[in-house]
């Protein structure tokens, strides 16, 4: 039976019984308007947990002033039946105000990490992401959350301020979930107009020329940044905003890749921003955060 | 039996355990040095929870590059002595090098109330302080952290922080303890040579002169403060650093006190900084924060 909560207390409580009882929590923070990347965290939830928490909150402090919070897709009745159908235990969509009550003041930020990649255009975004999830980590208490590898920037930040903070909690990245042409799934997709959408592909396009580069013994990161770069120049929707190839665990720009490393791009099709990246050097994505 | 732990994985698989035993786990976080203020958090904690845990860390990040983080005075056997007499029941000690490893970047930072009082000469000094309680509260799993009035801002802050982030943990804020002439109870009363201990008074004097024009009827800041400077007039070894009435929610500055207000100093004697304060338009300071 799904237990729908949006009282921050409550939730709280619910979840401390459940800790005391010895039951194991997994959560998987969203922003809602679900899609089948999100299905993916909370199947793993469901196997590996007892209790399976689903939050739903869209969190305005990690939009911009000019970014897309009011638009940003919401659609909490079909939301309500996927997660129902999944076996979730919990739905817990918080409010803004109890979330951020008048005089609201305290963040949490990993530091410069935080500004690299798409930090670049969008800062404080981190700090936002860093502070709601610390905010949802002690209200939910969960023993394993999830994440997608699609935000990866946003997972390695989380596995990062885990860490410093010595949070009790396990993080777990799976793998993007794509569409059948191999654009990544995203609930900024339903942004995209018919001509767009099919030149979105392109970000995967990308992505795929720089696995194959790699497969081929190149380990020159401006060669294949270069070389994906060149897939962009026919798509004329398409404006690269950055590619870049960068540590696993610093996320800061690297020569040559040695081990493994994560190539990161964000792309503006028409003014839909997407991004997408790839670990490479690694057999198997699955397993690249673990 | 008291228990020494100075590895984090070890306290943190301890703490879980006791949680998961329906034991309540009460904090008194310190930087060792221990007083009688020490003493009465931990005798409250030993009253009011089931397992009692003194941390003692000396926190690096909440010390300016020319503040006393090297000389602070340390005096472990001393400290485990007196927390095995009390009846504590583990004694956290954890190294800097596995609090703050190599690459950390991690902060809480509550904004500009850190900015205020000690904030405008101490930059940085309270996101430090925020920084080491989270990890020291995820770490202990407090039910109940206890913390001096002393440290006023200290306790606003972290009652502020607790409340913003979803902290599940309780904050009392427990009265300032003082010497037979009334000098508050300080690690650093130490650094204080035979003179300067004479004049250190004067900060209590200050807050008794605060308080009887208060109990005067006299509501108006500026005047209150004004009176107090008084008292520093004819001490050569003291320098006033600040002297402010101040919202307890929000350290604003009153311009007239209505309700309750926190009046706190900080005055430098020869070298030594020390802080005091005092509740004002509370019958107990004993229950003023709660």
């Amino acid at each position: 039976m799904l237990k729908i909560i949006d009282d921050v207390e409550k939730m709280k409580v619910y979840a401390r019984v459940m800790r005391k009882n010895g039951k194991m929590i997994g959560l998987v923070p969203t922003m809602g308007c679900l899609h089948e990347g999100h299905l993916s965290l909370m199947n793993a939830a469901r196997k590996q947990t007892d209790i399976v928490v689903t939050s739903i909150f869209v969190n305005p402090i990690q939009f911009g002033q000019n970014e897309d919070f009011k638009k940003y897709p919401r659609d909490i009745k079909s939301d309500e039946l996927i997660v129902k159908n999944l076996g979730v235990d919990v739905l817990f969509c918080p409010h803004q105000k109890d979330m951020y009550p008048k005089g609201y003041s305290t963040h949490v930020d990993v530091g410069k990490m935080g500004n690299l990649l798409c930090g670049r255009s969008r800062p404080g975004h981190f700090k936002g992401v860093a502070t709601v999830v610390t905010k949802l980590f002690e209200i939910v208490k969960p023993d394993i959350a999830y994440f997608g590898q699609k935000d990866v920037q946003q997972a390695v930040i989380i596995r990062k301020m885990t860490n410093d903070l010595d949070m009790d909690v396990v993080i777990k990245v799976l793998p993007i979930i794509r569409e059948k042409d191999g654009l990544a799934m995203s609930s900024r997709n339903t942004y995209l107009k018919k001509e767009e959408r099919g030149q979105a592909v392109c970000l995967f396009t990308a992505i795929n020329r720089a696995r194959e580069l790699f497969a081929d013994g190149l380990r020159d990161t401006h060669k294949i940044i270069e070389e994906m770069k060149k897939v962009f120049e026919q798509k004329d929707l398409a404006k690269v905003e950055y590619i870049n190839i960068v540590d696993m665990d610093t996320l800061k720009d690297l020569k040559t890749i040695k081990d493994k490393a994560v190539c990161a791009l964000a792309v503006r099709i028409g003014k839909t921003r997407l991004i997408d990246n790839t670990i490479l050097g690694v057999e198997d994505e699955q397993n690249a955060f673990q």
